[in-house]
């Protein structure tokens, strides 16, 4: 088996949710009662209030450890999740089951780029919100072992500026990664094809640190028919990856900022290929008569700027020297119905079998460590 | 090379541009009036009305023969285009030019399913028209050499027993093929997930004829943001198969029609693996809260019913026994401007290098003859 035992596996999309007191062991006064926090139903369920807005789902398909025929609705109370949801020290010791050495989680109840204080009335208080819940996760949940959960933050975006400042405020005591939106257009927000971003993505540069796109963070999901199965759309996740990569390799963004570095997450790998093709065929013949740049390819542009990630991929790992070897991560997905767990390292060992021992460790964990910056013990 | 000059290459997505007499020819007293016809603009173009209606572009994209450099805007006179976009002589002689044997076109200004005349506020003249166009492709177009332009008709997708009636009716004088929206539910109509369509579908069963499914027939484009480029919407266009690909695994229809066939046209091929190992696991892990078959993986449904095209997909070559190399039919898109004619053959044939005699023959046009069932002279 190429995947030795000794290789560090390292996934770069988890999820953590957010304990009942985030946000209330962080706000005062006012700010503490218009937070975030939970209250309980009649019906007996946990859910989230915000500025009177609730938010019923706690642990957005906190299914893992559970039977899949036992799926379908989310937990209604933090005691049908497994602790290690919500709780770091349990956390790493599912992490331990599986054989999996670090973790990165986005948020849950703030969505997995923070968008939900873009809804938010008060914006000093959704400021205080991100940065609430960026102190909860380097300082509370990355803190039981900064090398094994290291912390990724969100930021306010409805202020390019204050996105800067909480950015640098957080590089400064520890993050590691950022949680950013695979599409600003559909949430309200000027879109890739502008320049509102520059000065972030500048930021983003100067400080070398990657930015992570999650499926979904667009608010946007594939559609088909309103009466579709969900099936449909879980099948289809990963077109959201898709359109987040085009947009950007048609933009300025990378034209304007060299040494920005994209994560894709939770989108798969096994179509950037074709879709790489097609990009390059588009750019080849469709270029002259439109405002894009004139000169370098998109599968140029790719080799530079972007990673992506997988969970299980065979198609993706028989093409790796097609996306490149270097550019494949692994992600666990803990504790979403799409992950492996407890499986995971049996999974990817069986994924990786045909894989050289080099190319195992990188996919396994080398390239997060590299991307990341990260610290493997 | 594998792409022999004796093999036979047959297109089975192309376009043609209707005459300015297609209807007028074919209707009388007011409907002539009414339905679609040619007329000049102060600005010298001419454009096609219906039901008082303006329709711009005569010719959607009609940009083969000329300059990528000089592409952008669709031709606005008939005078601009290749001859060979509607006249079918011409289009013989343009094929000899490629060597191409044979080609199935799609109409332009109905768009490729027919959709236009779902606008039709008179439903009566809206079945004359499908009507009328069916009987200018068969008796007009396709019998210049019904070999070599094999028909593809359209039907009034408004009343599933009209569609019925013209298919019986386009089949019983010649109909090879026939233009199927790849989801009806953006436009208005029911989706795959009921039952409206089970008699026109049995009837399809029944007569064992393909449906082709045109990219973009849904009404609906992979959208990124307002100000995104139109490279960004035309590297991305096999979304749209993608999404009509996964929305029919899992509905009931091919459960219902176990003898049903579907082409989908101009999506591409290489994100075929991907997106089957996607869907079989979303199927495997996520099936058993979901009101969808429990039997049948998609992949398996995939292999009984569906069948798949491009112009130029190294990926989707590479890929070919993932996808079945008897599921991989070859398109021209003459005259739009993802065609490589008057290079088709020559690209295909460097497309092919890899691959056996007997996989180029089947690609480049016996999976096409055996699934419209075709005469191939």
């Amino acid at each position: 088996m190429p995947l030795r035992d000794d290789m560090t596996l390292i996934s770069v999309d988890d999820h953590l949710i957010e304990h009942p007191r985030v946000w209330a062991d962080r706000l005062s006064g006012a700010d503490a009662e218009n937070g975030p926090r939970i209250i309980e139903t009649d019906k007996g369920h946990q859910v989230w209030t915000y500025e009177g807005r609730m938010y019923p789902a706690i642990g957005l398909n906190a299914v893992v450890g559970k039977d899949p025929r036992e799926w379908g609705w989310d937990p209604v109370r933090y005691d049908q999740m497994l602790p290690g949801c919500y709780d770091p020290r349990q956390r790493l010791a599912d992490f331990d089951v599986d054989g999996i050495y670090a973790g990165m989680s986005f948020p849950s109840f703030p969505r997995f780029a923070g968008t939900v204080f873009l809804e938010g009335k008060d914006k000093d208080l959704a400021l205080k919100c991100v940065q609430a819940y960026n102190d909860y996760h380097i300082d509370e949940w990355s803190a039981t072992d900064p090398s094994r959960l290291p912390p990724m933050v969100i930021l306010p975006l409805w202020d390019v500026q204050l996105c800067v400042r909480e950015l640098q405020r957080t590089v400064a005591k520890g993050a590691k990664g950022v949680s950013f939106v695979e599409s600003p257009e559909p949430l309200g927000l000027p879109s890739f094809h502008t320049d509102h971003w520059d000065p972030f993505f500048s930021a983003v540069e100067e400080i070398d640190i990657p930015l992570s796109m999650h499926f979904g963070t667009s608010g946007t999901r594939p559609f088909t028919a309103e009466d579709a199965p969900e099936a449909t759309f879980i099948a289809l996740m990963g077109l959201n990856s898709m359109k987040a990569m085009v947009d950007l390799l048609f933009s300025p963004v990378f034209h304007r900022h060299p040494n920005l570095k994209i994560l894709l997450a939770e989108g798969g790998i096994g179509w950037m290929p074709y879709l790489l093709e097609r990009a390059d065929m588009t750019f080849d013949r469709q270029r002259f008569w439109q405002p894009i740049n004139q000169d370098v390819r998109p599968s140029e542009l790719f080799a530079q700027h972007i990673w992506g990630c997988f969970i299980s991929d065979r198609t993706g790992i028989w093409l790796r020297y097609d996306i490149g070897v270097d550019k494949i991560l692994w992600e666990c997905d803990f504790p979403h119905s799409d992950s492996l767990w407890p499986n995971s390292r049996k999974m990817l060992a069986e994924a990786l079998a045909d894989v050289s021992d080099d190319e195992a460790a990188a996919i396994a964990g080398g390239n997060a460590a590299k991307l990341f910056r990260l610290t493997t013990g």
